[in-house]
């Protein structure tokens, strides 16, 4: 079934109105989801929106909560805001925002967001900034899904770091889980019958493997760059916990479901020393230089952003059993 | 040989004032180049520090000269300054505290600084500031020395990227190149005939292989995390020289010599919300889960800080071959 980017948000949103949401709140999040679908990320676009619509019925989502501020900051860039389990993209973007607002002020903006939900594509926060013409650095922790490199247990998270740039053909936009494979990634490859490109994880025999029906038994997806990825994922959950003054992966691993999550957003301002113009011309030349010399290689967001202008002109397919389930929710 | 802390610090002075530097810079530099061999990392200590003397006699570097401030920013947290090819090091260190006198004032404080050279080892500015209660973001640029994925030909610096948080049994200090093995450890593997452990890069037949020897011939060495390094990689580099005002790695491969970087230091100051006493249970809580359940993990950093602390009570060992160059300098 063929779908314009129209028909699909007036019917998320339609849907969300139903299970709670006010207006406003139910256009923005059903804008998020169809723009993710209609960049091609469906596992956090229309592929996720029954489980969200879930996860409002179960109560993890709270619709019409709203962050609010930590009082006790003082004045300056950095601030503290409780997400009051909201909704993950509302509450992200109102913070984006706020780090835009404070960066605009004084060149740099950071906001700590605790207890909030899950933002789905992490992506979507460099995009809005980058959007405005800023950079953008941001990430989020999630319940404890990878074990460290040659541990067995999975006590980290898979913690997607998201940095953006303001281009005219992309936004640039890096948006990377520390594991080499997202979850949805490994369940896309399984349905479809598919081994992945490369090692993803371990089977129960401890053998690296590329089937993901075994990663998705084991539990023991790998990480991101090895020994690296497991780093980083246990300094970015740490620093989202400190910066938001919330919950590390340790804690939302006992609250029973994927919730009360602490992401970080920061925005840098460089209008104050450089034109757009300058920014673009560096952006073009430098993304130039690397797929210009090595024909096939492609500018992070760059395919995104190119199958978004595809499909927002010609509408987009989403199987006909998807839809269907959406429209009885 | 064995040395002491204070005997290969003195060394390192007494010779930098031999090639014009004043007796502070001279003693800042020479500190962190014993810091870092003592704290086990060779490679940008003294293994480097002949090649520091070799850049300052070929004009590389110029000692004395400090860093300026771009006098147009305006207000706020976010400053661009010059580094006039001065010493990295001392450069890197000058900005890393500025970034923690805007953070003091303001909660998150950012440093670009432009026209600079190798800042050695990344996590010394890491460390520096979680010892004084702060969060870490920072990175350089470097020459292009990595291909992008699937390219062949290196248009990529590996661009090293670090993070730090506060923690008395560390700091915890992420210090990641975007290549899965520097050149440094390539160059270990290759003097001592070992294989490395994991794939490093491709040979000139463009197969996968573990031979740093086969690597350092061909120049194609593996992003960390393979397309997800790649990326990061590229983003890294132009953001540098985005909030620098300085050069990318495109036109840094021009300069004849990696000179002219550009580099990135934020730093955030949780006190305003959590006391000491407060983050520092955080993060041992958070490292006991992970290194408690998988046994032989340990936190990034870890194995420097406890190395150090070994090496500056029994002195260390350097080879004689090298204590005797440094010697003659």
């Amino acid at each position: 079934m063929k779908l314009t980017y129209e028909q699909m948000s007036q019917r998320f949103a339609s849907t969300l109105q139903k299970y709670g949401f006010d207006a406003g709140e139910a256009e923005t999040i059903a804008d998020i989801f169809t723009e993710t679908t209609f960049d091609g990320v469906f596992s956090h676009g229309i592929n996720r929106f029954p489980r969200f619509i879930g996860d409002v019925i179960s109560g993890i989502v709270l619709p019409g909560a709203v962050p609010t501020k930590n009082p006790t900051g003082g004045p300056g860039a950095f601030e503290q805001w409780e997400g009051n389990r909201g909704p993950g993209i509302s509450n992200a973007l109102f913070c984006t925002g706020r780090a835009i607002r404070l960066a605009r002020a004084g060149g740099i903006g950071c906001v700590g967001l605790r207890n909030t939900n899950h933002w789905m594509r992490g992506g979507t926060y460099g995009l809005h900034t980058a959007r405005l013409g800023l950079l953008f650095i941001g990430w989020t922790n999630t319940i404890p899904n990878m074990p460290p490199w040659k541990g067995r247990i999975p006590t980290l998270g898979n913690n997607p770091f998201v940095m953006a740039i303001p281009y005219k053909k992309g936004p640039v936009v890096l948006d990377m889980a520390m594991s080499l494979y997202s979850y949805g990634k490994l369940e896309w490859h399984q349905r479809k019958g598919l081994s992945l490109g490369e090692y993803g994880g371990f089977d129960q025999q401890d053998r690296l493997t590329r089937d993901p029906s075994e990663i998705l038994r084991s539990g023991r997806i790998l990480p991101t760059g090895l020994w690296k990825g497991s780093a980083f994922a246990m300094v970015l959950d740490l620093a989202a916990a400190i910066i938001s003054g919330g919950y590390t992966s340790r804690e939302i691993g006992t609250h029973g479901a994927e919730t009360a999550l602490s992401q970080v957003f920061i925005a840098i301002d460089p209008s104050r020393y450089m034109s757009a113009d300058q920014m673009e011309a560096m952006v073009e030349q430098s993304m130039d230089a690397h797929t210009g010399s090595n024909p096939g290689t492609r500018f992070p967001g760059q395919r995104s952003s190119s199958e978004g202008r595809v499909s927002r002109e010609e509408g987009i397919e989403v199987p006909d059993a998807l839809w269907e389930e959406i429209l009885t929710l």
